[in-house]
């Protein structure tokens, strides 16, 4: 790493790259956007970038190359960047499963690739939904890299934009965001769905009240994207979705016995 | 009803009960509060309520009472409005649940009660986390009573908190909130519990993101008094349990089949 701040490439500006960029470029780096033409425009225009590349191949020079595409996007990219970074090229990635590009990175040899993912977002896509404030306060997982230096320099990026670095295993990352975030995102589209579907309950959604609007939120999430997440994690998902299924059966209330009819029942239920 | 405006009873000043209280006492209504003796201090304090009474009988004679009790405490206290009660008196109530209590209000012959439910709160409980401003804007509904005259009454209360006064069905509305309400409870206590019941996830929750924290937002509801509706409304909440569990399930992305392992199968995820 040079004296001064690295150079760092992003590759895919959408709202987690876009972001990363824009509160880089912020804190005085300089960042090379890579994305389709339209994109990179749009972020040099913002001024979240300072130049723009097409291929990830031309930002191999750079000090940092942060993966920011979706999931099996950055694990093909990953392997371009093999094939011509010099050694040492720190590469880190955003994506939301980690044991997959981690142990891709074991095969390829890469010892300065550091697993990251920072719990941060919205349902919102893109990079005009980026913002240089979106990773303020929010945890950032890093599975660190054999290569000490490596995990060093992009700790050091994650406190740059604000966000606490958290070290953590790679597996151990994908059965935990199964369960603080796949399968609540799984959830918010089962309730909104559920009650689209309902012939009754969907001529009064407009009704429902907070509580709805909050569980439904993540629902607009891109579904491209989280098919993908999903798919990659699949075996973790099936984990957390069977516990939280299972709790939701304990939670239901059993239908009644026969000592339980009549006005006693709701005030012996209140005592409770 | 007089030509001013009438005088209003609430029984129970909790959240809900405590926030209509607020806000039709500063719409210049004068308003006899009825809970135990330190939370009518409490809300004669915060200027909530002109006066407080210790029982339903003693507010018999205001022009309208609204229970905003637990289900099965209005339903007892509807039981004594109907032996005390002159006829005529208009009485209303909060619940999440409306079959039973319109049911009741018909056996005992009290033409003048209308069933309601304003779609609006939080996870909060209490007078301490009411307010004025808790229906602005929210959906109100209003189960008509036989006596048009009593479901005119109702709406202006309504109207004057800043809710939209909806009609409904008892049972419609018991099938919609299933699934705009107690079923996203539900939900939200199953992923934090899931979560917390997990060896590893447990001990990473607190850098779950915004998603996670939305959606488990209402975990922190009184429980008691949501046992207490999702009893009262069982079926209708099995009916929409089974289709939020059948969605669930239909999301889950299957394990892999043998032409999808392998590289290739994320980027032909990617193209669908």
């Amino acid at each position: 790493m040079p004296a001064g701040l690295p150079e760092v490439a992003v590759a895919g500006l959408g709202l987690v790259g876009g972001s990363l960029a824009r509160a880089l470029t912020a804190a005085g780096y300089r960042v090379v956007g890579v994305d389709r033409e339209s994109v990179r425009r749009a972020a040099r225009r913002a001024g979240a970038v300072a130049a723009g590349a097409g291929t990830v191949e031309r930002v191999a020079a750079a000090d940092v190359v942060v993966l920011a595409a979706p999931p099996s996007v950055n694990r093909r990219l990953l392997r371009r960047l093999a094939r011509v970074g010099r050694p040492g090229l720190v590469i880190t990635d955003v994506g939301s499963v980690k044991g997959p590009i981690v142990d891709d990175a074991a095969r390829l040899g890469l010892r300065s690739f550091v697993g990251g993912h920072a719990m941060a977002g919205s349902e919102r896509q893109g990079f005009g939904a980026s913002s240089a404030d979106l990773f303020r306060g929010a945890a950032w997982w890093l599975v660190p890299a054999p290569d000490a230096r490596a995990t060093r320099a992009v700790r050091a990026l994650v406190r740059t934009v604000g966000a606490r670095p958290q070290t953590i295993d790679a597996y151990v990352h994908d059965r935990v965001v199964a369960f603080l975030s796949h399968v609540p995102q799984m959830t918010s589209w089962a309730l909104l769905e559920a009650a689209r579907a309902d012939p009754v309950a969907r001529r009064f959604l407009s009704s429902a009240g907070p509580g709805f609007r909050d569980m439904t939120r993540l629902a607009r999430s891109p579904r491209g994207l989280w098919r993908e997440i999903l798919r990659e994690n699949r075996s973790e998902v099936a984990r957390a979705l069977a516990a939280v299924s299972g709790r939701l059966a304990a939670n239901q209330v059993p239908a009644p016995g026969p000592e339980e009819r009549g006005g006693a029942t709701a005030r012996s239920a209140k005592r409770r």
